[in-house]
């Protein structure tokens, strides 16, 4: 059959970095347990700021996989 | 005590023929395991397209059902 | 190593009295099994209307919490 | 004189089969006691489900109509 | 026939107390003429300053009723 | 009592000048039937094109006005 | 080299039966001169109406494809 | 002359009891130095969650005064 | 048959008299080439200021035009 | 260094004549204070109303300039 | 005469290592027909995602450059 | 007392290099004057390009800080 579903997850990835980093940590924290991930989307990006410097990049991202009940 | 809460998942249906069907595919996914579906949004709406034609309609869609922990 | 992953889920709480509560009984459901729950943005206000009174205010909340694979 | 209104009117269809029915609902809806109705934009598309099953397709629609003071 | 339509209004509410009292302030007076009333959205908050204070609360609100022609 | 209820109605107004004059001839189609209007935000700004000119500018408009029942 | 570009166009297609059929319609009419169609997400729909019955379903459509220059 | 400017500003209020309270501090703190305050629209509210528990509401206004140079 | 297709393009017309002249320079340069053009939707606006004076105004439309392969 | 910072604050200009003149009226009070303004973006547009009648145009404009400490 | 006229594009640019070199992919594929681009605005981001990894990252870009016809 | 007030401000930090360096440079220059920096969200990213090559990154960071009047 034709028909097939995915399920989306919002995380929202930190590293000291970059937001390359930040979102790819994302990623590899869902890949320890979800198969079949495609494509990952940015929704929202922000800096965490500790004594008037960047303390981290955080990128926010909605990620699809395959969804198997 | 009238405070109640429901979750809220996004899914994404596809299908071979029309959205309808492809939102349809996503509740019959979420209908197996979730109780209490109530509403589901449309939050978009795209096409895969294969040798220039549509090969399958996709609807995502943002469930909401009655949250028991 | 500095990277880090938080999870957001999204619910909907929902009260007689305001959105105030609407919110704080979606936040008391995730903290049953959630931990270092940290933030919780409203995304939507509505309310049920019954017999032409309000029945009910409900408030959608994304929550981010510490993502534990 | 070239100066002319029109008036916008936010109708939500419903039907059992698909969102094109819904849509023309709200339309037939309209055309019953509005002239001149020109354009009818889809604002918002979702399911009523009803035990695990779509029970309804609802379309959102913003109609525009001659405004006759 | 399981087709219908509903009408969708945008009012605001005033009051001097919360934004509670404006959304229902709202609700009542819509509840005056129209039947069937169901949800109401809250599409925007802000408030009225009158010598530095709080003069009034405002919600608008989008509600949806029963469209009878 | 200081509560308070006001309507919002969107109207599209259309012109061969401007989209001052649009606006306006949208306000004074509304200043015909409805009592203590206060203010009118534009919404949505746009052109009707003929033969390869500006034919009108047309703005929508939404106004808020004091709600008796 | 891993470096590639797709540009994105944005049309509108236009059927008597249903959006699914006016989505086609723009498809069809792209891949007639264009390689590598991959996407076509859908960012508005609406109506025409003629003598208040629906003269044409409406969608308009982002598609990506290979950009070569 | 009948040219006017006013200038808007956003600010952050806090409360432990409720989004009222907390926009009303944000205000507050803007009347001590601000003179002609008149709009405050909310464009975002969150709460902060400390062990679980709702520690603070929060709401982003925006505030527009007197523009004096 | 029944199904058309539309294309659309995003221009930004500049001017140093106001946004009907900026978005009209838009269409005049469009209405060399293409054909059909019905509809111009502003999109955005803005002003490019020099030496503290507005120095152009600039409207960015969207054009839709018949789209023949 | 090729670092730099602009700062972007956002003012309400009015006037009874057009929007033109009322972004004008806000770049004309920030550029008695502030040096190098590039661009002004329009964010919100409306009118005031009185009487009936149109009686003031407001244009919301950012504006960015270079930001010395 | 002051009037000149732009035209936006919109691209996709792809790189294995980051949202920079994405970006600046477009730009460069752009850049090989187009005369004098200006502004490139970011609108959406994204990564593929190939057996758990990051396999590319990807920028939307929107391009505006001088239209002549 | 529970209530606390805070402020946000808008900048644009600009970097030959990468968004990373253009946002570190928004916060360095907010960071000499303002206390209390806590988050910095990206509400835009752009380039500025020059000669068919990428002359600067741009990101435009909204800050939030302690207000004290």
């Amino acid at each position: 059959m034709s028909e097939k579903t995915y399920k989306i997850i919002e995380l929202v990835g930190s590293s000291a970095t970059s937001w390359e980093d930040a979102a790819q940590a994302a990623v590899n924290t869902a890949a320890k347990t979800l198969r079949d991930l495609r494509i990952a989307e940015i929704t929202q990006m922000d800096m965490k700021i500790e004594n008037g410097k960047v303390a981290a990049y955080r990128a926010r991202v909605k990620l699809s996989f395959k969804y198997e009940t």
